[in-house]
């Protein structure tokens, strides 16, 4: 790979520039972003070697598209009218299935592989970028008999060498689970912060009461709106399920404490316990 | 000091005594907890340097009851009339009206501190205890004007050795706010996690996409149930007090991506973005 273009030179594009810039010293990473003071942060910060735009297109043998994906939506049909027979285009949204949708008869479909690495921090922008992002962190590949074999080759071989595992799903699947392994939590934290700053008037009281418990849970809600409102835009009848049923689990143990079951509240928090097994799972 | 005693040697007792052992080198730290294995298991870790029993409550100048929340309601007027006149002892649990109110009329009331050190970690038991767990960290004290000047001083002198910021409040106001940042907050994790286990029957699936926002958002819920159904049962006024509110913001940001107004869920979340600036203020 000679010529890479990330598109949205934000926390996740700029983050797999400077990985692969550090594995391929001899490829040139093109910038194009809305925002120019996005684009001059990323040259001045040496994620990106060149800005560059959607006429040079034509020269890139991979793109990756990090944009919000409502976005996606409009620029990767865009991106691939321009691309050439031999380059791959892979995009990182957090929703698959508009996505695979939208592109599902263009001429180029087979130079689109539709991913999602699930990597991130609460940051974004080129300044949130970091090296090793994508370490042991597993990225889901949605449609994968879709892309030409050659092209997928190129893109796996990409992500092992960033040290990512992958896993295949379609794009229902991806959306409807990560509705609740993710989406929900992004919700559940932003709604605890606004209960608290809704209720906490005097905010040194916050300040100093908020031991690491609340720090954990909340820290979601330093998320971009820009990028979340679209992915709950896209993904609205899976996250609108899981919010269902997340406000019916937290009516049933606040039932629980007003008839005083606290035998109840106990098995509540026990199986949930359980979760631990589980995380261990993920290291 | 010479002769310090704890009760309970688990995360928070247990991180005390790691802590005050090392400034306070020749006292000797005294064990006593209902559960053999935990004695035990602080002996070998090092954690205390003596199993001991309530008879010998009388040879202590300072004790710490870090235990349970209900079963401090029982040990504290015991510990109270077995110490010494010039003992102090504080408790570090997380509600503080029941606390204070069930010793309000003891003839010791003025060796007790009603203390509440923010700090800890999801973990629990002697093994979960760790040095300077407190540094940093800040501790409210309830009704200082009920204990002894000079006890006070001793008290104080030792939270600042250990890193500690002081806060006072009273029990009321204290039980109000924690229901918030803390509380409310660890019932949130618990009825997430229970609402993704529900819903990922294959656990594989909540491995490989949890990145690191869940496992954030639900570290919560691998809490100690034995610590937490107390907790819940003395704050519950206030703590279903919050649950209503964090129902009610739920379903409102529900209705509103039912109602497709994606530009008040933006709204949402931007306003709640202020969450970071007032978590800057913890560091």
């Amino acid at each position: 790979m000679k010529n890479i273009c990330i598109v949205g030179v934000g926390l996740i594009g700029g983050s797999f520039a400077l990985d692969i810039k550090q594995q391929h010293t001899s490829c040139t990473i093109y910038g194009i972003d809305k925002n120019k003071a996005h684009l001059d942060d990323a040259m001045s910060l040496g994620i990106i070697d060149k800005k560059s735009n959607f006429e040079e297109l034509d020269k890139a043998d991979l793109v990756i598209i990090a944009i919000p994906v409502d976005a996606t939506l409009e620029v990767l049909p865009k991106v691939l009218d321009k691309i050439s027979d031999e380059a791959i285009v892979f995009d990182v949204g957090s929703t698959k299935e508009d996505i695979c949708l939208k592109v599902q008869s263009h001429p180029k479909r087979r130079n689109f592989l539709a991913a999602h690495p699930i990597a991130g921090t609460e940051y974004s922008g080129p300044k949130a970028a970091i090296r090793g992002l994508y370490k042991n962190k597993t990225n889901i590949i949605c449609e994968v008999e879709e892309t030409a074999f050659k092209l997928q080759e190129k893109a796996l071989k990409l992500f092992s060498d960033l040290g990512m595992r992958i896993r295949y799903m379609n794009p229902k699947a991806h959306d409807k689970h990560i509705a609740y392994v993710s989406h929900l939590s992004h919700i559940s934290s932003f709604m605890l912060g606004k209960t608290v700053i809704d209720k906490e008037k005097n905010e040194r009281d916050i300040f100093d009461m908020a031991g690491s418990g609340f720090e954990s849970t909340v820290r979601l809600a330093k998320s971009s709106p820009a990028m979340w409102t679209p992915i709950f835009k896209q993904n609205k009848t899976n996250v609108i399920e899981t919010l269902d049923e997340y406000i019916t689990n937290l009516k049933h143990f606040k039932e629980l404490m007003e008839n005083g079951d606290f035998e109840a509240v106990y098995k509540e928090m026990e199986t949930t316990n359980h979760i631990k097994d589980i995380l261990n799972g993920i290291k």
